[in-house]
């Protein structure tokens, strides 16, 4: 099937008078998840990882994804003619000065790419004397039968009682910014910028929950917003209220920032896709290019937020622990039935969290892995690759929901009867880096490249290390990955403020046989005792597998840290589990001594 | 006298045309210490500092450091017409347009900026319509009688046996990157670069053993060299060989490249001056700026120059242990007759090194500060800054010597009696943070940047912190401050790898009452038991102050490194001292038990 769609898209490529196209997995917002509308590399190449990029010429078709899905592409091409590379620009670049010939152009679609994101690739196609061309219609567009249509949910005002500021004052805040980097406007690329700025949730995307949207914030506070007729509404209308007009068609935003008599705009180079670009040059609009300032105020969060927050992970700590408690003996029903798996886990938790209140989502596509899969650290099971599940062995379950009032992200590994001996040590040492990070006390001005060694330590010592980072910024009733702050090796620069959500989870991973991560999510928040000095908060209520540790390699601090956690999280969940989830509780988080 | 240099200097101004000159403290080579002909800011403001630029408009002056050197500054302007500011190129730019007029020309030395240090000057100049001009002649040296000459002292060949590889090798591997990256030619910008990859040293600079040099290494090996004409001899021409060219006019390097048909130049803007792009844009070259790869070919130690740091360290180490051993009696001597201070402490450490073969030099100006001296972080003991030592409280000397087989670079902390009974939980956790680096095992790939934190954490703890980095990297006979490793709090993207010599040298400073620092120089090893992961080995061999320590404090493996690095040192270092500092060692390296 799918090499007919190569076929036509390589037709249609010749009626637009280029040799080659760029199909990325993205859509113009750059949202970490696409609509199914925008799911081009899917539908013309089979491939649905949540990253990737194909390049088809007039007679060949590359597909270059990372490294954790190189085997899931190869099965997905299957035998079409399609080269299978590695998503670097350099590799891309190398393929498309062979599959092209020089003075060859090659197009893209201006609203799936952002310069920063094309200019590496710009660069080397240079020396191949290949040039790059915007497109005005995608040629996949063009061919896709029966594409789904865009989402065009509606936009919903998101309550003070989540959010803790209107709007008008956070327009404020941020229009004083404008201010003084003397900035007409600053342009809002994408839903999440909106929602946060707006006050405005939906369910266009999926486990994000907002409506699509982009616009401009002028000096004065006052803001020009795109929303599909079909999201708006008046009760959206009067939220916004009157500084803010409601346009349904992009182009028109260009147009309504034009007669505000806008010259100076403040974009964000990563943010902003090639096409608004192209549209701000045409109006001779000067561009300051820096990171957008709502970045850091949505990180930042507010007490309300927070307390938001506490509240949603206690509930999703309680829908957790019912999952954890029932699951031995989900897996010994499915022995002698149906059989229970990978995949019935997921659906088993998911139960679990639509009882609870507010539940919208999951945050993410929950990661669920049995023994070896466990060790894919971004595994997503299907039902080809759900493995059935047996009272033995280790199985690890990442996963998250979205409340109006948090976004929630844990992981536990746990274990379902006999486990290989050294996973003891292994998930032991895992535990001590969870604890370095949590219980560590550091200055104002810290980064998260500063303090993810500590999660480290205690596998460093013996040699070992995990491939991933240490922890992640979480929006509220937003992104579950959410910058700028972060926690792992490379530089961010960014320092870790009062306020912020972030991921603690280190791992380790032994191929084909277990994976092993323990994620809480933790806000920072200023010391009592030391003025200057910033601490972590437990945001994350779950029991943290007694079976698989082994306390003589605890130190007396990190036995004390773990029983007052495991107090902490049974007194808080024992009045809102179920009968049989509360012996399960007690069990799990019963104090742990050294002998 | 200072006053009439400013209306002499500021008189050449206007013969030049200009309305204003920057005299930074720096010379053509960017050292870190600069030879007398070229203290400019010294001679012209009295300021002695070690960084400092000072800015003359027609009718003002300004004196711009960094806090460090604030009080000193002002001290040292005295009565004389400067203002002072701080060395920020925000500050200086700010300063400079309310003294200068739009439309006036500012002048610079262009050998003694380099195109990124005035990047960030010249940006916000523009804005206030303020031109800046290279000129040809530094009106300061117009005016400067007595001027001492510049240093033109012999370079000699270093030998095979400190350096380990011939030149031919090393100018043979520097090659092959400038083939890889399609060049002609390095520009080698500093006498540091010609010093490691022609095997040559000097006396030229205080505290560096180079003679001054610069050239071009060329794409098939051969060079071309400056050097003073009295810097060469036939020892040197032989040692070089027919494939290097030596000139004595700096100029004439670049017609010697042109003779040799380079047109493309690799350079790394942060060692090349101003100058030296001018002549090669005059010429037409295309430049490639990016890090000199002899920076990190430098930093890589082989197993000669380990071997040789390890010997040298072995007799610096016993010359610091004879001066600990004599520092209470000369202390207490002091008191009966002249007086015994921080500057007399100098001298003795100063006569022990000397007594050691090989020493040249002190391998920079001694730290020596004693109780409140002590916590001034960058503190250069003067005949007027010199407290008179007592048996009492606590006293921190920083010092290193440059030996031909390495560079050393070592702090103590040491009590001299009764001391603050706080001082022994700061020291400890400074030692905490102290072994937390040296024990570390860490993976290859690892920056310094993301492993300061363990230097800190033990400080971290209760609230504390140091306001410097944790470690530089060290050369071999070279400068004790050598790029590009550094551990700190700062982004470097430096790998640490192995053979890179370090500095591990935590720190805590209580104003007005004492500092204490524990450094020790490492290298970086591959662990023998877990490929992949690198550890450090201990260079510095001198016994850490018991008498600061709470054994209590300290975790089992703290405690066990530090006895286990006590019992080296003193195995090491006993036949190697006198006879009165024997019983000294035996007694400061004695084990430590916890009560």
């Amino acid at each position: 099937m799918s090499q007919g769609r190569l076929g036509a898209l390589q037709q249609t490529l010749a009626d637009q008078q280029v040799q080659g196209f760029l199909i990325p997995r993205c859509d113009e917002y750059q949202n970490e998840y696409v609509p199914a509308s925008d799911e081009r590399l899917a539908w013309l190449t089979g491939f649905t990882g949540s990253a990737g990029l194909a390049a088809v010429a007039h007679n060949r078709t590359g597909l270059f994804v990372d490294g954790r899905y190189t085997l899931q592409a190869a099965q997905q091409i299957g035998s079409q003619p399609i080269e299978q590379g590695n998503l670097a620009p350099a590799d891309i670049a190398d393929w498309l000065c062979k599959a092209l010939r020089e003075g060859d152009t090659l197009g893209y679609d201006p609203r799936l790419h952002t310069e920063p994101g094309l200019a590496p690739l710009k660069k080397r196609l240079d020396e191949c004397g290949i040039h790059l061309r915007a497109l005005d219609a995608n040629p996949v567009d063009v061919i896709w039968n029966n594409r789904p249509a865009a989402p065009c949910g509606p936009a919903r005002p998101h309550p003070l009682t989540f959010t803790g500021e209107d709007s008008a004052s956070k327009r404020q805040r941020i229009a004083a910014q404008l201010t003084e980097k003397k900035q007409d406007a600053l342009w809002l690329a994408n839903p999440e910028v909106c929602a946060w700025l707006f006050n405005i949730r939906g369910s266009d995307i999926p486990h994000l929950p907002v409506a699509l949207s982009m616009g401009f914030l002028y000096r004065d506070g006052s803001a020009v917003l795109y929303f599909a007729e079909s999201a708006t509404s008046d009760a959206l209308r009067q939220h916004l209220g009157r500084e803010v007009d409601i346009v349904h068609d992009k182009a028109e935003l260009f147009a309504a920032a034009e007669r505000q008599h806008v010259q100076k705009v403040w974009i964000d180079p990563l943010l902003t896709n090639c096409w608004t670009m192209h549209e701000l040059r045409n109006r001779e609009m000067h561009i300051l290019q820096e990171r957008d300032p709502i970045t850091l105020a949505k990180a930042r969060k507010n007490a309300v937020e927070l307390e938001g927050s506490r509240a949603a992970h206690i509930r999703d700590g309680a829908a957790l622990c019912e999952f954890l408690a029932e699951l031995p003996a989900a897996v010994a029903g499915g022995a002698h039935d149906s059989g229970f798996g990978e995949l019935e886990a997921v659906n088993l938790l998911r139960g679990k969290r639509e009882l609870r209140e507010g539940f919208t989502d999951d945050s993410f596509d929950s990661i669920s892995g049995y023994r070896g899969n466990g060790a894919i650290v971004h595994y997503r099971v299907s039902p080809q690759s759900s493995l059935p599940m047996r009272a033995e062995g280790i199985y690890l379950i990442d996963s998250g929901g979205q409340y109006p009032d948090g976004t929630t992200d844990v992981t536990r590994t746990v274990v379902l009867g006999e486990f290989p001996p050294q996973a003891r040590e292994h998930f032991t040492r895992v535990l001590k880096g969870h604890i370095a990070i949590a219980a560590l006390r550091f200055p104002q001005g810290t980064c998260g490249e500063q303090i993810d060694a500590f999660a480290r330590k205690a596998l460093w010592d013996i040699g070992l290390d995990y491939a991933h980072g240490t922890g992640h910024g979480v929006g509220s009733f937003l992104s579950v990955h959410e910058g700028p702050q972060r926690i792992g090796k490379a530089s961010t620069n960014v320092a870790l403020e009062a306020g912020m959500i972030v991921s603690n989870e280190p791992g380790f991973y032994l191929t084909g046989e277990y994976g092993i991560r323990i994620e809480n999510l933790v806000f920072v928040k200023e010391s009592q005792n030391y003025p200057g000095f910033l601490e972590f908060e437990e945001l994350t209520m779950a029991p943290i597998e007694r079976q698989l540790i082994d306390p003589a390699l605890l130190s007396d601090g990190e036995l004390d840290w773990l029983n007052r956690y495991h107090e902490k999280v049974r007194e808080t969940l024992m009045p809102l589990v179920n009968e049989q989830t509360r012996d399960w509780l007690a069990m799990a988080t019963a104090p742990l001594i050294r002998n």
